[in-house]
């Protein structure tokens, strides 16, 4: 990944759902890296002084900026509240950039991760040369992030890009959200698990579907159509509402092979208007560091 | 309206499915107005004569900037594109901007009429005080809208706020886009007045409906609130992924008498976090006309 951050240089930290990337960035290169497992029981403090360890432990020289990104919603004033409560049980609403600036001065940016791989997609990878686009990453999960000329879309409630919770015309099924039939519920590795236990194929998760699904199995065929026909879709109706160059597809369900290509026919029958270009995501799973750094970098250089 | 457009002086035209309307500002009222019935066949060259004539008819002084707001699509480049083209048959990607500059010099700027008036709206009636809303005209057909920071929402494809042609989960119809169960198809006063003639109710238009309902007829109920229900989908899945403050409602069917109570008891039953708030929009008419001169405003002030 050297060649993606242009001079980017500070540190960059990933808090997801099953693990904590985090990453020192020198001229674009990383130069240092650590992972840890997540806990999704620590309350803000806790993650704060995890955040000071992972710091240390990279080399941080207290004078470079730190992008701190976070699966879950930050709001306007950096309060970080979990949707899915399964995944973090103790930080609702709880003020992590205030907490993160106190601790470590006015250097470091929170938000959501998916926002954060969006706007490293956006500046550093597949979203290249559009100024306009949106980030879906299909995986447990589905997560978004939308990024408008060339600047990462927030809002004071946080939910900006939270694409996922939008709801779709193939679902009828709750979602943790609390909304009825959304994408996440249709589309998402999770939700595929759970439609293959429904038809009674006890002992498979997302991957194995997949496996079926290529060696020619319809029950398998109709599961995987049914979330790349609800990531079609709801690509398109951003494409409505926004206008998009393009969508970036990411996450272990977008990349699994012959997936993109089913997103792909299914937009062929939508008018030529509303076909937005599909495209991988190129960063792997480097894009939320890269983003995080870039956004707050963009945040201290901002008056 | 006086009071409705701070200091806002300059001429607007507002080229509707159905009538033309524009009118003179001097520091935010209106001193002087005129009207005339559409014609649909125009091609671009007749249309810019027809902007020629009304300009003359307002007592333009060639100094002031002019905001002309049209039914259908203004791409980056400023080519007027009819996605109806029952409604316009003559403008298939007509360079409008240019030739409106050329006539009239660089005071002059285009854009789609829902974009005009959800600006309107945003800048000077029921979207003041929120930094970030969508516009929702629920007319013959469902247009919109999108502010962001103040800022109307374009696209190079001039797309954006495109938002009728969004999918929902209420809808399984052909929509004149080409897509199939739009917002448009279910919501939109065209799509109320075909369900009511596809049950039977053969002599009746929208209007007549809103009416039935009314008068306790049960038919005429699950037609408006399918059409309610639709909208307030719409507004939740554009917070999802906006992160919106406000969604502003227009149009005849959006400000029936009791619909937008119909949208607010929808999304009454959302999870309080995709709850945005619904106001009816307050500038009647002539939203596109104070929208499209703030834009015209701003489009000259920029370097």
């Amino acid at each position: 990944m050297a060649q993606a951050g242009d001079a980017l240089t500070g540190l960059a930290i990933d808090i997801g759902g099953s693990k904590i990337a985090a990453a020192r960035f020198q001229d674009g290169a990383i130069v240092a890296r650590h992972r840890l497992a997540t806990d999704g029981s620590l309350n803000v403090a806790a993650w704060i002084d995890t955040v000071g360890e992972l710091l240390a432990e990279l080399g941080d020289t207290s004078a470079e900026p730190v992008g701190v990104a976070v699966t879950g919603r930050v709001d306007g004033e950096g309060r970080w509240s979990a949707i899915n409560t399964d995944t973090l049980s103790a930080v609702d609403g709880a003020p992590l950039a205030d907490g993160l600036r106190r601790r470590f001065g006015p250097r470091v940016a929170a938000m959501n991760d998916a926002l954060a791989a969006a706007t490293g997609e956006a500046i550093y990878g597949a979203g290249q040369g559009a100024s306009t686009m949106a980030y879906l990453t299909v995986s447990t999960g589905v997560g978004g992030g939308i990024v408008l000329g060339g600047r990462p879309l927030t809002s004071v409630d946080g939910l900006a890009g939270h694409v996922g919770f939008m709801t779709t015309q193939h679902g009828d099924a709750p979602c943790p959200s609390g909304r009825v039939g959304t994408l996440e519920s249709v589309a998402s590795g999770k939700a595929i698990e759970q439609a293959a236990r429904a038809g009674g194929h006890e002992d498979t998760d997302a991957a194995g579907v997949f496996d079926h699904w290529r060696s020619g199995e319809d029950w398998a065929a109709v599961i995987v159509q049914r979330s790349a026909d609800a990531i079609a879709e709801a690509s398109a109706n951003l494409k409505a509402a926004l206008g998009l160059e393009i969508v970036v597809i990411g996450g272990s369900v977008g990349l699994a092979e012959g997936y993109l290509d089913l997103v792909r026919h299914a937009l062929d029958r939508e008018p030529p208007l509303f076909r937005v270009e599909v495209r991988p995501a190129a960063l792997g799973a480097d894009s939320p560091l890269l983003g995080a750094l870039h956004m707050a970098r963009e945040a201290v250089s901002e008056p």
